[in-house]
Order: structure tokens, then C-alpha cells, then sequence
């Protein structure tokens, strides 16, 4: 189990990677953003992005799944107040596969409450192309050491 | 069709509701966000939650769902870049209503594409006891009109 003490500034890592298919863009736009170019080839075509593109939601959804799977999972982690900067930079397509990277960029104990402190993290996700396709600033509390 | 001239800074629109039910809570979770306090009643009560509550990023996506159906859905919306200030600031759980409040901050036409422009939304939603579970500022592409 990893604590609040265990995350230093600087520290940096890297998870994944997820192949994103055409049928999980579709089934996440179905439920949760039905817009046209997130739901068929044929209607993404005529749109901006020239063809599917998965769902902002889906991508930071994803990006998170994979911090939960080998980053956030074995921890004390208490949830997330919120996050700035999220950062649609380049299209998402079936097929992509994504890397997450993780840098710790403060470590800060709780003034109120003594068994908790705030990691602010930055995290970009990249292609196969190792194109920066999000990128978000997220703060999450973490249980101290007992 | 809504475009771009069609949005004032200071208009509000309401969205929703959406009763949040435990089985998507736990499915959503269980794709995206498998932290025990997301998963079942029995690993959340024990969490400095209590009980099950929705992932963040499950709240986030059934606001933009909300704001698909009956906000988006027949504009010219070319997607968005990115957003600010996502703050997750109370727990949502089973049963909870929830509903969107939307109001325009500011719309500024692109300087280097004339085709479009950007607006800048404040999003709040809102529980059944009209408490603020999560707000963001987002920045959403709209096409001039033709």
C-alpha cells in the first residue's frame, strides 16, 4: 500500500497501454455523448473530424481506468476534489493505442484534517505516434501513513 | 439549428433530470473507475464516503449527456478543447436527481477561422436538494452561421 508520504515531486510514471476500438467509441458516445461524429463512420465523415473520433469523456475515462489499474489502485487514495487544464489536443481514432504519463508536481499535507494530504498530479495521454492527445492537472487526497 | 451569433453572454438553460441508479453506477465504475467505494454497498462502507457514490468522471459524463440531449444536439457544436476548474464538491448516490445548469460566460468569434467560434460555459449540477455536486468551465467550438 502506497501513502501520502510515498509520492515525491518529481516522480514520474508511465500506464497503459489501451488499444481503443470503434466499438467502445461508439457504446461510451451511445450513453453518454451522441453526437455525430462520436457515433459512425458514415456520420463522422462529414463532420470536422473527418471520420470517428471517440468522446472527450471517454478519453479522460479511459486515462483514468488505466491510472486506477497500476497507479492509484495499491494506494490510499481518498478521491479527487477536482481537476484543471483538461486538454482535448488531438483526435482520439479507433484503433489508437494510449499511454498515460504521471508526474507528481506537489505533495501537500492537509492544514484541517491530519490523516490526509493533496497530490497534484500532471498527466498527459499519448498515441502510437506519441502525440500528447489530453492533458489535465488533477489534484487527489491520500490517506497518510498511519 | 443553433450557431454561434445565437449565444449571449448571461443566458441560462436547464438540463435534466437524471435519476443516478446503483447498477450504472457500479457499471460505469466497474469499466472506467474499479475503486472500492464505486463498486458495491459493502466495500463503501467502510470508505471515508460511507456508502456507494458515483465515480467523478461518471458524474461529469451524465452531465454532458444531459447537455447533448437538449443543448448541443442541435447546434453547430464542433467539439470542445478542453475545460477548467472540474470540482467534484459532494458525493452523488444512488437514487440522486440530478439537473444542469448552464449560463454562457462569453462568446468570442476565432480570430484565425472565421467559420466558427468559441463559447465559454459554467456548468453546475445540481442534486434533489438542490446542493452543487460538480461544476466546470468549459469551452465549447460553435460554427458561425453560414
Amino acid at each position: 500500500m502506497r501513502y501520502f508520504e510515498d509520492f515525491q515531486p518529481g516522480d514520474v510514471s508511465e500506464h497503459g497501454p489501451h488499444v481503443v476500438s470503434r466499438e467502445e467509441i461508439i457504446a461510451f458516445a451511445t450513453q453518454f455523448d451522441p453526437q455525430p461524429f462520436h457515433l459512425s463512420d458514415e456520420a463522422a465523415r462529414d463532420s470536422i473530424f473527418g471520420g470517428l473520433v471517440a468522446s472527450g469523456w471517454h478519453t479522460a475515462s479511459l486515462c483514468h481506468r488505466l491510472l486506477v489499474d497500476s497507479f492509484l489502485g495499491q494506494t490510499s487514495s481518498m478521491g479527487s476534489p477536482g481537476l484543471d487544464e483538461l486538454r482535448w489536443l488531438k483526435p482520439v481514432r479507433p484503433g489508437d493505442t494510449l499511454h498515460v504519463r504521471v508526474e507528481v508536481v506537489s505533495a501537500t499535507p492537509s492544514r484541517s484534517k491530519p490523516d490526509r494530504g493533496a497530490i497534484k498530479l500532471r498527466m498527459e495521454v499519448r498515441n502510437q505516434k506519441d502525440e500528447v492527445v489530453m492533458t489535465e492537472l488533477a489534484n487527489v487526497l491520500f490517506g497518510r501513513r498511519p
